[in-house]
């Protein structure tokens, strides 16, 4: 068997992931919609405002009796009532007559538009005098004139903010249709990994890191983590852990030991799986080589490397962009939200001829943010701790000077 | 009463909100500890490894056994085992021997070098000829090498993201010590406004927006939401409301209806309970002039403006970095975490004497962010949700040019 069956490039491995579905939809009540993904687009179901609004404090009038009205030769209104915040309101507007309003108030029959109330003077108890004049519609909100009803205000893809939320609020709407979040089994495989709760080390023996650093970057990318499993190094054993982890998850995410038999053992397990789909083994970056991606139906299955560095570039460059895919979320290709544009502040050396994912750290400088580049064994967990992310040094560069521009992919969602 | 009693200024505010103590302290899983921030220092209670591992596959050897080989001249050892990952070495090398060890097989006793795979050649079955001279400590990590014993790994105030996380696994940790996040009560008032699961509006109603807005950017601000009510403008239900959660909460976030008389409300509620301090009465912002902050004891309570654009740009700015502060986030006026920078599309008016915090919509051009106003009555939901932050016209600026790089204030974490 070779060792890697189908390396990729990572555009290559970024493309296959745009192909996947979403999961399917749900229902969720608007409150718990922040941060969800619409599978179906949102029309208004009715207008807002649902009635004509003043957005200004003053007086609701005919805008036609205020045409011509200067500071030299004010309109005289005769004011003959006051609409009441939250409620409608209670007498129409006559030729030559003005109704106080105030912002937010419901427009009164007859009134066009709603003149400041700076640009009025109180002439007696029942009478003021208005120095500019209104066109209709001044200082007035129309029925649907900030959403029209039927109009279409989000579309499907479209991952609700808060502000979204507030505009299904205020259209009465009490839930919304949304892409399911994967669930997602978290797997760490090697003979010399234990729980990390365990006390006392047993020789050659150590923590388990990925379990716990794949669940917290699964649960910031939207990820629900189900299952948390630690196994050896034995195929039934991860056989029927994966088994198990398939039946009750979107997707099942296996991080290796370190050494080269663990990937064979993972490509054997999934020949046990009929109808399993092997789409890449082998992925052409540093870090990261060791990387599998598979299909068994509509479940996905991940092999990262077992170095804690090397499983998380990889979780970050390719695993998080699947689970938000699977949310529905579009165009994870362009996605941008975890990059940072920073200075490199040390020349970073590299290998023609293959694309290297080397840490760094941001640190920010005079409000610029820079890139220091973390050195050290990929094996450590201290290096790993003091970078922020990664910048890549493409295939066909021979490393990159200090000074330079660079992108910086975040592990972590600041 | 003047119309606002303690006028200050943007950085006034952040300095205020500065000097606010964390909450208390808890003990948290190291699961569950993503994303909050250390009350206390952690030190490493005990070295990472534990024992001296080899960081490649290859030959466990004593480095002065291959002082001097090379390709014309190897070093002959005679293998006298293999070290099987995850157990303790089981035999000792000696001089002239070797013994067979895997990435992250515990290095045996004797040895002090690893010679990688590479640069080995089998000469029969119990034999290698070793090509190349490795130097003590070579391709070994060793005991403390990644985190010493008693080490201090993490400050306090830093907030832990997964690869912290994964550190704190690797030393056998299960519980650290972090801040409280901050538990918020959000209130609506107003006597137009109505909860927004009311299906028929009565005439003057609209239904309550940023109840929802205000709990959606809570949550992502990392605070727990508690009570979220809507009240009417009646003093005493206000007070009534204010009092419970203020038992219930660390903080209490009103929003006032957009009539003038509410945010008297609010202060004579605040005069009536004692001890309650005025912090700040009206900032120097458009929009979000009516903003309260005040003390009671340790508890916050912050006034919004009723506008949900005014509301939004106001928690941005003020409120998400006090919430961030309780929870112990050191220097949140140097937060950048949602800031990014753009282009702006468009020219943007702004008055002399204010500072405009003017609402944006991001867009890519060519992997380029440009910043578009987004200009329409700050009443309309709509616009508001077609916005994604805001940028600052500074108070002693007239506008800002199309072309100009300006800082985007993101109201949501992407």
């Amino acid at each position: 068997m070779p060792e890697f069956l189908k390396v990729k490039t990572a555009e290559e491995i970024l493309e296959v992931i745009e192909n996947i579905a979403p999961l399917s939809a749900q229902t969720v009540s608007v409150q718990e919609a922040s941060g969800r993904v619409l599978s179906e687009e949102v029309k208004a179901p009715e207008p807002v405002p649902h009635f004509a609004r003043s957005t200004m404090d003053g007086y609701a009038v005919r805008a036609r009796d205020t045409f011509g009205a200067g500071e030299s030769l004010p309109a005289l209104l005769e004011v003959i009532g006051e609409v009441a915040m939250g409620q409608g309101a209670q007498v129409a507007v006559r030729p030559g007559t003005a109704v106080a309003i105030p912002t937010g108030g419901a427009l009164p029959e007859g009134a066009d538009a709603v003149v400041m109330v700076e640009y009025t003077q109180p002439l007696d108890e029942t009478a003021i005098e208005v120095t500019r004049p209104v066109a209709p519609g001044d200082n007035v909100l129309g029925i649907g004139d900030d959403v029209a009803a039927g109009e279409k205000v989000l579309e499907r893809g479209w991952k609700l903010r808060p502000q979204d939320v507030g505009l299904l609020a205020a259209m009465g709407m009490e839930e919304v249709r949304v892409f399911r979040r994967p669930r997602v089994a978290v797997v760490s495989t090697g003979d010399e990994i234990v729980p990390p709760e365990t006390r006392s080390l047993p020789p050659g023996k150590i923590r388990d890191i990925n379990t716990y650093v794949v669940a917290a970057q699964v649960a910031e990318a939207g990820g629900q983590v189900g299952t948390v499993r630690v196994v050896a190094d034995d195929l039934d054993a991860l056989e029927a852990v994966c088994r198990e982890a398939l039946a009750g998850h979107d997707v099942v995410i296996l991080s290796g030991g370190s050494s080269v038999g663990i990937r064979d053992f993972t490509i054997r397990v999934l020949e046990r799986f009929p109808g399993s789909e092997l789409l890449a083994h082998g992925v052409a970056i540093r870090p990261g080589k060791p990387t599998i991606l598979a299909r068994l139906g509509e479940k996905v299955l991940w092999g990262l490397p077992g170095q804690p560095a090397s499983a998380m570039i990889v979780f970050t460059a390719f695993v998080r962009p699947s689970l938000l895919r699977l949310q529905g979320v579009e165009g994870v290709q362009e996605l941008e939200t975890n990059v940072r544009r920073a200075e490199l502040a040390q020349n970073i050396p590299s290998v023609h001829g293959r694309a290297d994912y080397v840490r760094v750290r941001l640190t920010r400088h005079k409000g610029r943010l820079a890139a220091e580049p973390v050195f050290g064994k990929s094996a450590m967990i201290s290096t790993l701790s003091k970078a922020d992310g990664y910048v890549i040094v493409p295939e066909h560069v021979e490393g990159l000077e200090a000074g330079s521009l660079v992108h910086v992919h975040l592990f972590s969602t600041p």
